[in-house]
């Protein structure tokens, strides 16, 4: 018989969330259209001794975000997908940030044209900062319709937290919309109370961030959200889990069958609060919320991400620069704590990480790794099985990984927008050697090589992971207004 | 020797909550002055055959309370303590209640006027509905100093309800002012949210009051003030748990080592959800927040009853006429459930209900009956050791009970204001003889004989229950802004 | 470019653990050679409107067992793995059952000489039952290298359960050897004891095997082999847990980092204990243990199976006749229920049931559903990659599965040996239309054609899954008897 | 009136478990005959300054036991009760040791016997450690019947501990005769493993005695022994936990409603797994089971001391001499820990240690402090109301306790036999004045009193709180053979 592909990528050891195998893999169409071993084609890429990954997908990302003060971030959707590409992440699920008192539509719009500089492909999230009974009947509907599958709603944070009344609409509305719900889990008015205490007494160096935001803040906002989505029977992502405290909170509510999911970032399996104590003003550069907490802590999360109730790692990617008046240093040099924007880059650095602490360390092994940044997270997010997976039909989009290969990790090589990364000299084995977004380099060599504006928009149809159960504590639906027999 | 008694009380068998003993009370200037056989005075006091009880302590009562809205209560501290009195209870702890905009003081004074007419002993819990930083900082440290070492706050009921930084907030005040803060913990949002739905789909008879109330918004406002109080180190007192499953909450917490202690009511043992599926309004002599659950429910507070979670049976009296414009018919014959004011009147029925439905029926031995309905609430609130125990010293605040003696629950026989108990007709075990204030009978063969104006006010001292832990999940006092070493 | 295949599937969509896609399959070899759409061959099997399988891999399956007393199985290798065939599954794990004094080293032996009559392919549990120094020393570490990399451990079952002693033997030399320990968990004494009370008041009907087998029986025997588990760094798997309450356990220990994981089986998910009640002596057809509860519990198994907590629905095949002195009625037609042997055959019924009750009934997705009976029992007892998934290099092991067709399970279907299935009559939506092993059918058109003798040995290797964690409660390696640092 | 005394206690702060008084005490035929200010006799002891506690009451005492090797007790009745005395306590609970193969019958005469030296109150624990038809069903239940309501059984140690089918008739066994079972829960297979594999790495010391017994032994045994009476609706009381771990899974049943109590003893509050690394054999003198954990251990039981879930410390006293070769030193000075003799002597440190651990570092309150040592004990056992509490006619045993007095513990002052107390040097604040037994001074001026004889034995009869609940996992009653409607 006789097949035609427009490049093999030959040799290599294909890894999916199912299993490793030696194979060839086919492209056509920018789409994976045989594997097999012997494929030949005019264009071949060798991938002997490597690995080969499905297209990582980051599930948690900001970009190009307008921000709620004088901060910037210092990525738009080129160079933070720039950056996404040089870390083999093929996807991103970024977020449509609604200003408090604007539209959520023109929101999304908006964003579509940030995004059009995109070298990645890409969805939206969400965020709804602001959730008038216009934005939630009116244009909620048809933007979850044009494949917007996911909110973002947030429990702290001035101007972008919700209150109670506003999270249950708004996860009324998302479920009749046919949304997952992703929640930022922290309690605002601890953090609000315990920040302004610690600065008025004096304690506003970057280490005592961590003091403000103690692991208990995590857990009251997870209990809080679990009872709403309880309630109200809604699929619920609980992102950036920072500690085994919170993750067991997740797990209790899974254990009574609720459709809630968790996600960790690299930031709190790479990082102690220990790190936010280096001289000066350093330490400002580790600060993100939840923040990082104890080596213990770090090695409680594995066992969450082994047992699966921590299914995903993406990045919260959060761009911005350390030293400028409009990044980490918006409140100048000496500001307290509470003053410094959280969020640190991240976004090529996820799977290093990832894949340096838990499969070099031998916590995870190499289907895990595969599952966690790249394959739940499409699922979880209506991505599959275009993304996520290395399979006929799927998108090819894959990464050559050479898993015996070390480096040290640095600002050039992360090759984002801003002036620093918190993985600066930090060593670890495992590297992208090269990128491909449906079939065609997005990155080799060490250079970002896709253009901007390659990326597309992913529209996310209905799904049945976040089908709501139709199990209610009462006979009944809330939000359907109906008896449940 | 010679001792010379005011009276005896002869031939009793003397219940406390360490013990059963045949012996006889000497009392002199309304206290107890000797426990032993064979004392003699002119009165003596026949309690042959029965038991002799440290007077009833209701730590959660409401009477005379202006109410937030067009209904008002049945009972003021006249007709209240008449009730108390009849039911065997000679102390409560009532609420002076803060109007929203109101001074905490001036409502304090207000009460002290109104409670002028009490015909038993009584105390205040300070109600803070309005947490401005002059009522915390300036009013509530000479009232908590004045003798009001208790503070009550609600966690839902429009205008009365307090956010999460006002409950921040009035912790910490009453923290550093010394006094125990007492919570109805309920999830407001979930609640109006159900009710809301409901109503619009129709479902307004009182059986679905309970809907609107799952067990699930008490879970996650226990979770919820617990953090704060862990956060804080404030010492709390959970009121009116309805279900094993808020119970199972302050369990976990208090095997954290905080100090959180919780009560439960007579009407969560001895009323279902069914009862307020009575034909007709009828089902709205019912209503009162939490809910009745289900009988498997009642049985489980049992459980945590005698281990200790649960330390205290209170009555939760909130008195109000059922068929009137301003008690259960507030809104009307057809009223929603939610325009049905919450609260049923119990003052009486406490000792009764818990006698009937604890010891009678073996779940409960005499002494922990006494430990639960007036050692522990006389302990846990600072009245000890005055009040609460049979010891020397204490007042003579005494019950004769016929353990054996057969009653039907009748709304003359609880001889409070309004027109309906829900315990009508309902028959238990053990009845109420006489009671005792400070010697003298308050109540016998079956009218109040203690006069309107005889209690006093009960100023009470600080006391080691409820210091706080000094202990933080950070290094940081926030409440005091030291570092804890 | 030109490829050739002994035989191409096409037109299915194939799903695994990792997606669903549609694509031909070409197979050479005996194993999956390519993946691609348009993929031709001489012979083409037509997989249009149909749903393409990993085989299934039933790792819990007792076949030619001799059986502890005078009831004797009704499949030997030959009939079992027709069933198995004819229910989709062409991999089993099947127990070496050491006698009782008898050598480990003969058994294998023997059972390698039983199995020769395999129709699928095969690997064996090590069943030890006589934990002796010569057979956990001499024999067992070549046995495991020879491929045997599991070792089966009763907790109760007179004649076969071990007492502690040898357990915690057991399990040392197995993680010594490298073995994955399966555990039957329930407590033999409460078993022992219930059933000759129940017998000696009379209670002696099928029905009362589930009150003989309580919950707490799988409750306790969890935590004292966890226990041990935990102590000696064994990685266990839980064999047939029956209820959630059993579930939860595990997940409680996994929560705690222990490596260990669960299954669950048709049986629990199809009856409860009221299948027992059947008129005269036919509930015990359904007589096997841990026992059926009820539906609720059927329920709750659902969560666990949702979130990981259960990974594999193996059959627990356990085949006797009904109508039989050497089967169920072996102690005759009114034996006591505790006379009755245990077990039911299932190996067919197992692909049926779960899809039904799990996909058709929305429970689970597709991919779940694969991964459940397919790829995390190969991945688990490392027979990954060769089997439980469709790969390229794995073996043509493949399902056609037909989503829609409706069946109704019967014995002739089951294509076992034995007069009867506890499923006669059941109607089921889902059904398979032929099994391939190693890319040559063994099932179609209704029939088994897989001949005996074409089943092979599968020697598994060391696997990570199951490498011990190297974390102890105490400083001390209790196995190695070194000092951890 | 008049009343006579044979005595007076006067000027004392009267403590019990329900409150503090001011009272004088009138005593009359060794008993407490009134309570009241002002008493006076021609006997007046003078109480001014002083506290006044119901004399302790000790329910684990191990006294004059034959042992199971060649090691002998440094105590019989008379030295352990002088003991007891000087550390004011007037009741222990001490142990009939049935001896392999014995009668227990017999046993319980032979301690009747050795017991007549008591100069204090004493009763009896059976200790069952063969039990056969003849014990459970002949012997048993005249001697329940005769005072001695409570059973003992070990789940650990060669030669005593009972395997689980003899746990389940002795428990059953125990639930028909009325006996409350008291636990010596450690997993036996484990810590024989543990050990031998210790020694065997030459960890020999005391310091590793700790490592053989980790926590997970308790947690395990108590999971066992839970089952088993949950199973058989058999009250018991777990003795000497260690840890919070340990006491956690007390609370766990505790909440699902079982009768379940738990103890813990002043080595697990004053002692860590440091002192057992004392130089040369100093440890040995530390070695008891389960063994010291660590300071956080200690903390955590004081959570669950306060809430209830630990109710009684205890002593369990387990005297025997240090330098002897029938002592610690019965294998030689450099035996491996787990050829030392488990045990140490404490009957006279345990209010002291209580007391300063407790009180004095305010941990818990003074009534805290009498309920554990003295009222709880004596109600859980049956002694209430004679025992255990200050009040109307139960027995005047009495101690004055010097709050603010600071002693060094030493040999001397513990009175008991043996050579070493291993409280040597401790410093606490808090001291016992005098002892009464029944109301004459068995201890006082430093000096020991009380003769041997004086003592008598409590015979116990029937009370509620060890009442069976009549609640089954299933509906049948195993114990009675009975269906349970």
């Amino acid at each position: 018989m006789v097949l035609d592909f427009d490049a093999v990528i030959r040799g290599g050891t294909v890894v999916t969330s199912g299993g490793v195998a030696r194979t060839d893999i086919g492209i056509r169409d920018g789409r994976i259209a045989a594997l097999a071993v012997g494929l030949t084609a005019e264009r071949v890429i060798d991938a002997g001794g490597l690995l080969v990954l499905p297209g990582g997908v980051d599930t948690h990302v900001h970009l190009d975000q307008p921000g709620t003060g004088p901060s910037e971030m210092s990525d738009d959707f080129d160079t933070g997908t720039a950056s996404a590409a040089a870390g083999g992440t093929t996807t991103i699920v970024s977020f449509a940030w609604q200003p408090r008192g604007g539209s959520l539509k023109e929101t999304v719009e908006d964003y579509h044209r940030r995004a059009a500089k995109a070298r990645i492909d890409y969805s939206f999230h969400l965020t709804i900062t602001d959730p008038t009974p216009k934005v939630l009947e009116e244009e909620l509907p048809p933007l979850v319709e044009s494949g917007c599958r996911s909110v973002k709603v947030f429990m702290t944070y001035d101007g972008v937290g919700l209150n109670d009344a506003q999270l249950i609409e708004t996860l009324a509305a998302s479920r009749k919309a046919g949304a997952l719900v992703c929640v930022h889990a922290e309690h605002h008015g601890l953090i609000e109370y315990l920040s302004k205490r610690l600065v008025a007494a004096g304690l506003t160096a970057p280490k005592y961030h961590p003091w403000a935001k103690p692991a208990l803040v995590e857990r009251e906002a997870i209990g809080r959200i679990a009872a709403i989505a309880e309630m109200l029977d809604v699929p619920i992502q609980i992102f950036h889990v920072s500690c085994p405290e919170t993750a067991a909170e997740v797990a209790r509510f899974r254990a009574q069958g609720l459709k809630i999911w968790a996600e960790t970032c690299p930031q709190y399996l790479a990082f102690t609060a220990e790190d936010l104590d280096r001289p000066g003003f350093e330490g400002a550069k580790f600060i993100f919320g939840p923040p990082a907490r104890s080596a213990s802590d770090t090695e409680g999360l594995w066992h969450y991400l082994r047992d699966g109730t921590l299914g995903i790692i993406s990045s919260d990617h959060s761009p911005m620069n350390f030293d400028s008046p409009r990044g980490k240093k918006v409140a100048g040099e000496d500001a307290s704590f509470d003053q410094v924007p959280n969020g640190i880059p991240g976004l090529a650095a996820r799977l290093p990480i990832a894949f340096h602490e838990g499969v070099v360390k031998g916590r995870i092994d190499l289907e895990t790794f595969v599952d966690l940044v790249a394959t739940r997270p499409a699922r979880l997010f209506g991505l599959a099985p275009r993304k996520g997976a290395i399979a006929i039909g799927a998108d090819a989009d894959l990464v050559l990984w050479d898993p015996d290969a070390t480096q040290v990790l640095t600002l050039a090589g992360q090759h984002h927008g801003g002036d620093y990364t918190p993985y600066e000299g930090r060593e670890v084995r495992g590297r992208v050697v090269s990128t491909y977004l449906r079939g065609e380099a997005v990155f080799a060599n060490g250079r970002v090589i896709g253009p901007p504006g390659e990326g597309r928009f992913l529209a996310r149809g209905p799904y049945p992971e976040i089908a709501p159960r139709g199990v209610f504590p009462i006979p009944f639906n809330p939000v359907d207004g109906t008896l449940v027999v």
